[in-house]
């Protein structure tokens, strides 16, 4: 098996060099140019993500796509913990009665519920199962947690000394969406919902904000995904709260994604659940509470950030896999040799914690690079024999394509600064074209013509929510967030042109 | 704030030193030999693990039983990683008439599943939320996920080469159990559960065998539990299962408890959901199947194995905290400096990989002792004014109450000396109680004797499920397993005196 070629891997893949590839290899990535939506799935199909599950909206999670979700949810756990936040289970059933305490709550999630209604099946006449054993109170598939953990709460909190609860909790959560997409908007999704009660206003807001900031750090240094921090309209924000904070990303295609939200609850879920507590002065009062959560739609975030027309692209900080090794070999006697460097090579990189893996597969290089570089794996590195007499390694990034050589001896530390350098790469790029597609628009017109572009538009807009609805349903945009640190300026709202005192983020959204 | 006396911690805790304890502090615990079921609650609520909730059979598993769970995962997902398994996701509810395929595992499940029947709520004319939007096919609440998860393998495997396909899922589970239990027996719960294709029965029954062992591991070497493998009879075996192998642990209350279980499936499921692939001479074979799973009902297992009168004992390699570091002064300059000292033995520890916490809260120490003791940590260490003196430390271990002095210089070494000792103490204890609590039972007569005493009874059984039906209705004894590797004998089944090749283990069981 002959093939150094590095440049023009050989493509005619005979059966025998197959052995091992799965389908991912055979199919062909939609251009974005060309279908930007088929392009998302081909290349969650490329890079073997996910899969449709015989159950309406409901995605399979993968190997290759929930060792994504591992690594977040690492990331973000440790994230948590250092700021105090504990990990605790509530049950997936919410009795319909709890989920209507908060009105404005059951309203917002009502139109999505799955409601458990029996608990037993029984054979009919035809011999078919069917449900039997109704429920006297049917029970709601928690859509969020708010409810059952807010009566936990009630039930736990006496007094200040009790407080604050910083709680977490990692779990599958139910929204029956009607049109549904892959990590984007499933039935069924994966998430980590925050709940904490304080003794004052003034400590929930600062943990609203501080987790929204861990948000922020963790879409930007690890996902490389830059975001826009700001505040929900009262039409945008979350069915309960005072005040919904959002991250705020921008896909390739100019359309925005919601990325993280953390609210300020005020007292609201408290006084609907009775969460008091008796303050050092002996008076009962109402907690203040914040919830706060993050999912696996910020897959498709990561995917729609990066990737390209060959794959997935994969932040180093994220990847499951950060290095694949490739050994490219012409003899057996070559074949030892070379791979005694890779294992000696995957070790010096273990001991610097880059995850590797050596493709030692017995097919040829070229649908090899084509695999891994679907999957999005940051660097590949090749050795061949002429590596082996230079005594050098040969490192390809995934993100650009460039190449660059490297002696032997220090190679470990130069792909740990590369990695590195791609991490940082990947942000910059992010960013600067968010950045270019921020665009001011003064008046509606603008707006419109403005809006066929895609990215954020940023505009005046009053206060009343007739002016925001009239923008969704004339355009499908919708306001994402007041940003915050915004410098006050004076305008007029591009609907009725009554006064407005700062511009405010449009977009069309996933 | 003097209080020195270690033997006799002051117990008139006065309001000001109750600041920061909580509930499971001002709790007794009633004694196993008086109330073994309450012993078992009171010990769940002095610990702090779990709480009911208002949601009829489901427990909220609190923040310092979750860090239980977190352990557990960690260290089984590792063992399974290193075998070769990943992990993925497959939805939570499954379709009936996919439960339906497979006969026997529907019937197994009928009786216990929760059904989402609706998919909104809507207000009726009392203002009341109801269930709308009835669905065409209902949907069962995963009871189990071979069902779902096949018809997934089904789709992705076509020839050998796709095979063997190692899968785990994390999940949370429910089954509509009447009678509940914290832990034990609740109607959600989480575990994980492994499934694999082989195109072999040998290599499938090899794997099941191997994930069997994986879980003997665990919970002799990390939960302290010393088990019995072995296979169920046709009647206790898992809906759909060729064979079912399991783990039989025993409580102190001489009840059995089962584990974890390992199933071959045989070609059962395959057959029922098309998983078929073409072997390497171009023939259509069905693959051959397992399962396996382990759950947070384990908790259980590891409280009734382990925990005393006074509360909860951990097996350090499973405690989230292992040692707790109790400053005692009397000045606060003391204070300081044994602070100082805390810290830096922490430091060690911790560079040990030791989990550590310092207990400086503004406390008498006399209720510290008595929460952690009560919350299971391994080993309490007290620093105190006299131990500066003469540079030392007192370790003080949960299990056995034993004191130790030991020198600040090599601390850290002998403490984890020390855990080392009590994890493999508590096996050795708890190894011997099982070993004393399994006995021999020749005739019917004899075996409803030595029930009363609890624990296994070895005892022989022909293979007419009638007999083992007989002896599970008159004495509410099961056969838990019979053992591996246990010398054939031949015998006279106990019922109905037929000859019989072996001995069961029966019990009565959790």
């Amino acid at each position: 098996m002959i093939n150094i070629n590095r440049d023009k891997p050989d493509q005619n893949i005979t059966k025998k060099f197959t052995q091992g590839d799965n389908d991912a290899n055979k199919q062909s990535i939609t251009k974005r140019s060309e279908n930007y939506s088929q392009w998302f799935l081909d290349i969650i199909s490329a890079a073997d993500l996910a899969d449709n599950s015989p159950v309406r909206g409901c995605m399979v999670i993968k190997p290759n796509g929930y060792a994504i979700w591992e690594k977040m949810q690492m990331t973000l756990d440790k994230m948590f913990k250092k700021t105090g936040v504990v990990n605790a289970y509530f049950p997936l059933f919410i009795p319909i009665s709890f989920l209507s305490k908060e009105a404005e709550h059951v309203e917002g999630f009502a139109t999505e519920c799955a409601v458990v209604t029996h608990h037993r099946l029984e054979k009919n006449k035809n011999g078919k199962m069917v449900p039997a054993g109704e429920l006297g109170e049917p029970l709601v598939v928690r859509p969020t947690s708010e409810t059952i953990i807010y009566a936990m709460f009630a039930k736990w909190i006496n007094s200040y000394r009790d407080l604050p609860i910083l709680i977490n909790q990692w779990a599958n959560i139910v929204r029956w969406e009607m049109r549904t997409k892959p990590f984007l908007r499933t039935m069924e999704f994966l998430w980590q919902e925050g709940h904490t009660a304080h003794t004052t206003r003034e400590e929930a807001h600062a943990r609203a904000l501080q987790m929204l900031e861990i948000y922020r750090i963790f879409a930007e240094e690890y996902m490389a995904i830059p975001i826009i921090k700001g505040t929900k309209s009262e039409s945008e924000k979350f069915a309960g709260a005072v005040n919904t904070y959002t991250i705020e990303a921008l896909m390739q295609d100019g359309k925005a994604l919601q990325s993280g939200t953390s609210h300020l609850l005020g007292q609201n879920f408290a006084k609907a659940f009775g969460v008091k507590f008796l303050d050092q002065n002996g008076h009962e009062q109402y907690a203040w509470q914040t919830s706060w959560g993050m999912t696996t739609r910020m897959i498709g975030g990561l995917i729609m950030t990066h990737s390209d027309d060959k794959g997935l692209v994969l932040p180093p900080r994220i990847a499951p896999i950060q290095i694949v090794i490739i050994p490219i070999w012409a003899s057996e006697k070559d074949h030892q040799e070379i791979i005694q460097t890779a294992n000696s090579l995957a070790k010096q990189l273990q001991d610097l914690d880059i995850t590797v893996k050596i493709d030692d597969r017995d097919m040829r290089p070229g649908p090899k690079f084509y695999e891994w570089e679907k999957k999005g794996i940051p660097v590949r590195i090749e050795i061949g024999p002429k590596d082996m007499e230079k005594q050098s390694i040969l490192a390809v990034r995934r993100d650009t394509g460039e190449k660059q050589s490297a002696t032997l001896i220090g190679a470990a530390e130069h792909i740990r600064d590369l990695l590195d350098k791609i991490q940082k790469d990947l942000l910059e790029k992010a960013t600067k074209f968010r950045d270019k597609n921020i665009r001011t628009a003064d008046s509606y017109e603008e707006f419109k013509n403005i809006l066929e572009k895609g990215g954020f538009i940023s505009a005046h807009l009053c206060l009343n929510p007739k002016c925001e609805t009239k923008v969704k349903e004339e355009t499908k945009a919708t306001t994402r967030c007041t940003p915050f640190n915004q410098k006050e300026e004076l305008g007029k709202c591009i609907i009725c042109g009554k006064e407005s005192k700062q511009r405010v983020l449009f977009a069309r959204s996933y």
